[in-house]
C-alpha cells in the first residue's frame, strides 16, 4: 500500500467527548428545528407546553400570553408569559440553558414535557441563528421580586452561561414566568402555523385562557370554557410487566430494601405480599434473599417470574385524560358542526405503561358547504394530540394516522379510497394520554406504532363513527321522507282534478284532508317497513 | 380550587440532570433498537461500520469476521472481529461504554460513524436486555499483548464501568479489535436481516474481505475483488457559506488568530487574502480588527458578508466515493444480470457541506425469470447506501426513495404506477458520500430531503436509466428481427410448392438459395428503415 499504516496511538489523539448540546446543535433537525417555518412553531410549542405543565402542576388555572413579532425578514421575537408558580432563582439557568435537565424524565406520570430538552433546545436554536441570549423573567412569590436572566448555553460544556442577571421590583404582575427569544423563522398562515397550534391547544385545554398575537398583528383570544382543571395525575411506580433486565439489575443494586420481598413491594406497583411470594417461588428465590447479592442467573429468573405472575394492571391515576364532555366543549367552541360525538376509553397498557385514548368526530355544519363541492370530497381533517399537545408534523408515520386510515370508512358513511384517510365534511380528533408517550423522535411529532395503542385508537374512533353513521342516516332518511311527502302534496290536487273530470263532479274539493290522510297512511307504512328492515338486519 | 397551590420551591425539589445514557436507554428506539429483529441488525451494523472505519483510517485492507449464535429463544451472541489498528488500553472503556465519545464528530471528513453513539448504544442495549457486559479484545501492536475488557455502562453517569480487565499473551493473532455482545434479538432471513446487510456491505466495499456465520450455521464468504482501498478522505475546514451565526460567534471567541483577516483565512476553507479583504469590506470591518472584540452587530454583518462573497466550492478531497468501476465490480460480484451501468457524479454541496452521488442499475439476467412472471412485474429492488453503509430501514421518508420515485420510468422502459418505485427486473443502487450525512434520526436509517441532494440523485439515476433503455431497445430489436427472418424461412418452401403447382413445374427446387436471397434483401430494407427512423428521431 502506498500510504503508511496508522497506529492505534496516532488515532487515539482524535478521540474526545461530545457534549449533548453540541450533538443537538449539529443535529437540530432531530428536535424539530429543520427549517424556519417549523422552528418558529417548535419554539412556541415548547414554551407553551412548559407553561401549561407548570400551571397545572401547581394547581393554577392557566392564563397564557403568546406574542410573535417580525423584527426583520426571517427574524422573529417570540414572547410567552404564564401565570404559573414561577421558578426559583437558582434553578432558572439550568432549566432554560442546559439540555437534559428537568423534573419530568425520572417519574412515571402524564405531563406534556418528558425529556428536559425542549425549552433549552429553543434557547440553543435562538443563539445559533441570531446570536441573542434568551431573556427570562420569573417571579416565584406573589409579593416578591422578579428575577431577570439573560441566558445562553455554553454548548461545549452543556452548561448555562449567564450573560446578565437582574432583580426587578416592578417585573411581572403575579407569580409566573416569561421568556423572550429572538430566532430565525418563517411565518406562514397554513396548517403548520403557530395560529393552528394555538387553536388546537385551546380545543384540548378548555380550562386554559390563551391569548395570541400573530406576526401580522392579529389578536386571537381563546377564552376559558371550563372552570376546573382536569384531574391532577399522580406519580406511579413501574409495573413488573414492563421492566427490562438492565433496569431491574440497577434497581436491585440501588434499593434500600433489605430483602427481595420488600424490594418487590416497595419499588413496583401492584405487588403485595402474596404476589411477592408467588414471584419468589417462580424464580426459586427466598423472600429473605438480599437484593444486592443475588446472582446474575437469579436476576434473570426473577425478571421472568415478574413477567409471568398475574397482577392487576398499573394504576391509572397517573393519567389525566381530557374527558369526553370537556373534549366536546372544546370542539364545539372551535368547530361549527351539525354533530359531535366524543369518547374517553378505559385506560390500557403498553410495555407496562398506562395509556388512555380519547376521540371525537365533528360532522356537517360549516364543515359541509353546498357551494363548495370540493370541500365535501376532501379528506377529513385529522387532529392528533398527545398529552394535550397538538401534533402538527409528520402525520404519515404516526400510529394515529395508521389507526384511522385502517378503518373501513364506507361502513360509516364516508368515502374512502384504499387505506387513506376518509373523505367528507368531518373532523376527527384523537388524543393519547400516557405516563410516557412513545414519540418517534425528540421533536415529539408522531407516535410509535405499538399494536396495543393502534387497537385502542381504532376502537375509540369506530365508536364515534357509529354514532356519526346514525346521524347521517337520520338526516338522509329525514330528507328522503320529506321528498316523498312533498310528492303527495303536489300530485294529490292533480289527481283530484282528474277524478272530478272523469266523474263529472263539479263541486270544489279541498285536497288538504285527503293529503293528510294519505300522508298518515304512508307514515304508518313507512314505520312498518322500517321495523321489517330492522328485524331482517 | 380544591387542591392547594404548589409553589416554585416545592417544585424545585424534583429538578435534576438526566444523563445522555439514561436518555437513550429510555428512548432506545431512536437509535435503531425498536424491536428484536431490528436490534440484531443494528448491533451487527454498528460494529461492522466501526471495524471498516478503523481499518480504512489506518490504511489497512479490511478483513472482518461476523458470527451470530443463538443461545436460547430470542437471545443471541454476536461477535465481530477486525484486523484494524486496535485501540490503546486506556481508550477502550470510553470508546465502548460512554455515549457521545469518539473521533468523528468534530471533524469534517467522510466516515461511516459520525456521532460517537452507535457502538456504546449496542453495549447499552445488551446490558439492558440480557444484563451481560460487552467483552472487548484489542491488540494495538502486532507483537504486543491483547487487552481484554468486560464493560458495562453506568447509565446514571454515562461513564464506563469496568467489570473485569485482563491481559492475554495469546489473545488476537494480529492487530485488531474483537467485540462480543449478548443481546435480545430475533433472526429473520428476509430483507431486514444481517445476511442482507453483509451482502450489501460487500457490494459497496469490494476491497474488504468479509466472512459471516449466520445463526442457522450457514457460512458466507465475501471475497475481496479489489486490491486497493478507495481514496483516503482528508479533513477539511468549514466553508464560509455553510456556517451559522452561533457557531461563528463561538469560533470568533475561541480563535488563536489576532485579526479578522487571519481568522478568516485560518479557520475556513477557500478564503485567501483577497476574499478576506472582500468580506471585511462588505461587513464594514477592518482587516486588523480583533476577532474577540467585534460587536454583536458586526458579527452579524460579518456572517452576511461571508455568505454573500463569491468563493470556490469546498475541496472535495474530504470525500471518498466508491468509484463507478469499483461499484460495477461490486454489483457484478453479487448480482447476476445481463446489463450493468454505474456512474459517479461530480461532488456537489448542501449547506456548505460537500457530498457526492453514485448510482448503478443492474437489469435482466437472473433478475428476469420467464417462469416467474410475478418477479418481473414486481417493484425494482432499491438499495440505499450512505458513506458505504447499507440503509435497510425507513425507506419511505428517505431522499433516495423520493428521488428515484419521482423519475418518469416509462420513458426508460420500466413500468410505473403513480409516483411509486418502477416495476421490472432491475436493481437500482444509490450511494451518497458526504463529510456529514444528514440522517433523519440517530439510528442512521434515512436521508433528509435536501433539494440539492434529491436533484443530484435524480441526475445520477437517470444517466444509468438512459443506458438501460438503450440496452432494452437493442434486445427487443434483435428479438423482433430474428422472429421476422424465421417467418421467411418457414413460408418460402410453401410458396415454392404453390408456385410449382400453378406452373406445373415438376423438378425439385432447393429453397435455401431463395431464402438467403430474400433474407439478404430484407436485411438491407431493415437497415434502410432503421436509418430513416433515426433521421426522423
Amino acid at each position: 500500500m502506498a500510504e503508511k499504516i496508522i497506529t492505534a496511538k496516532e488515532m487515539a489523539k482524535e478521540q474526545r467527548a461530545i457534549s449533548v448540546a453540541e450533538f443537538f446543535e449539529k443535529n437540530r433537525h432531530l428536535l424539530g428545528f429543520d427549517n424556519p417555518t417549523k422552528s418558529l412553531l417548535t419554539v412556541v410549542k415548547e414554551a407553551v407546553d412548559n407553561a401549561l405543565d407548570a400551571c397545572e402542576e401547581a394547581n393554577i388555572l392557566p392564563e397564557i400570553k403568546v406574542k410573535i413579532k417580525e423584527m426583520e425578514e426571517n427574524r422573529y421575537k417570540v414572547m410567552i408569559e404564564d401565570n404559573g408558580p414561577g421558578i426559583l432563582r437558582e434553578q432558572i439557568p439550568r432549566i432554560f440553558a442546559k439540555l437534559l435537565y428537568g423534573s419530568k424524565f425520572h417519574r412515571l406520570r402524564q405531563s406534556r414535557g418528558q425529556q428536559g430538552i425542549g425549552i433549552s433546545a429553543s434557547v440553543l436554536y435562538g443563539q445559533l441563528t441570531t446570536g441573542y441570549p434568551a431573556v427570562i423573567y420569573s417571579k416565584p412569590k406573589s409579593k416578591g421580586k422578579t428575577h431577570v436572566f439573560h441566558l445562553k448555553i455554553d454548548t461545549i460544556k452543556n452548561e448555562p452561561e449567564i450573560i446578565k442577571e437582574d432583580i426587578k421590583e416592578d417585573g411581572l404582575e403575579h407569580t409566573g414566568t416569561k421568556i423572550t427569544l429572538i430566532i430565525e423563522g418563517k411565518y406562514v398562515q397554513r396548517y403548520h402555523s403557530p395560529d393552528e397550534y394555538m387553536k388546537q391547544t385551546a380545543i384540548v385545554n378548555p380550562w386554559a385562557k390563551l391569548s395570541y398575537k400573530s406576526p401580522d398583528g392579529k389578536k386571537y383570544d381563546f377564552p376559558r370554557v371550563v372552570k376546573k382543571l382536569s384531574r391532577r395525575p399522580k406519580e406511579i411506580k413501574p409495573h413488573p410487566h414492563g421492566v427490562e433486565l438492565g433496569i431491574l439489575i440497577r434497581m436491585l443494586k440501588n434499593t434500600k430494601s433489605r430483602n427481595i420481598s420488600g424490594f418487590l413491594q416497595n419499588e413496583f406497583c401492584r405487588v403485595g405480599s402474596t404476589s411477592a411470594e408467588e414471584i419468589c417461588r417462580l424464580a426459586g428465590l427466598s423472600l429473605e434473599d438480599n437484593p444486592k447479592k443475588i446472582t446474575h442467573q437469579s436476576q434473570q429468573k426473577l425478571l421472568k417470574a415478574m413477567q409471568r405472575v398475574k397482577l392487576m394492571r398499573p394504576p391509572t391515576n397517573c393519567l389525566s385524560p381530557i374527558g369526553d364532555k370537556i373534549l366536546e366543549e372544546g370542539l364545539k367552541k372551535e368547530i361549527n358542526s351539525d354533530f359531535i360525538s366524543t369518547i374517553t376509553r378505559e385506560p390500557s397498557v403498553y410495555r407496562g405503561i398506562p395509556f388512555q385514548i380519547e376521540a371525537g368526530i365533528a360532522y356537517g355544519g360549516e364543515l359541509k358547504s353546498e357551494e363548495n363541492e370540493i370541500k365535501n370530497s376532501n379528506q377529513v381533517k385529522l387532529m392528533r394530540f398527545a398529552n394535550k399537545i397538538p401534533l402538527l408534523y409528520e402525520p404519515s408515520g404516526c400510529a394515529i394516522t395508521k389507526a384511522v386510515s385502517s378503518i373501513r370508512w364506507r361502513r360509516y358513511g364516508l368515502e374512502q379510497s384504499g387505506k387513506n384517510l376518509p373523505r367528507g365534511p368531518a373532523v376527527i380528533v384523537v388524543h393519547i394520554a400516557s405516563a410516557w408517550v412513545p414519540y418517534t423522535s425528540e421533536g415529539k411529532e408522531s407516535i410509535a406504532n405499538y399494536p396495543e395503542i393502534i387497537k385502542e385508537i381504532k376502537l375509540a374512533v369506530q365508536d364515534c363513527a357509529r354514532k356519526m353513521l346514525r346521524h347521517i342516516r337520520k338526516k338522509t332518511k329525514a330528507k328522503r321522507e320529506t321528498e316523498r311527502l312533498n310528492i303527495f302534496e303536489s300530485y294529490i290536487p292533480l289527481i283530484i282534478e282528474g277524478a272530478k273530470e272523469l266523474t263529472g263532479e263539479k263541486k270544489k274539493i279541498d285536497p288538504k284532508p285527503i293529503i293528510n290522510k294519505v300522508i298518515k297512511k304512508e307514515l304508518i307504512n313507512y314505520d312498518k317497513e322500517r321495523k321489517r328492515n330492522k328485524e331482517e338486519a
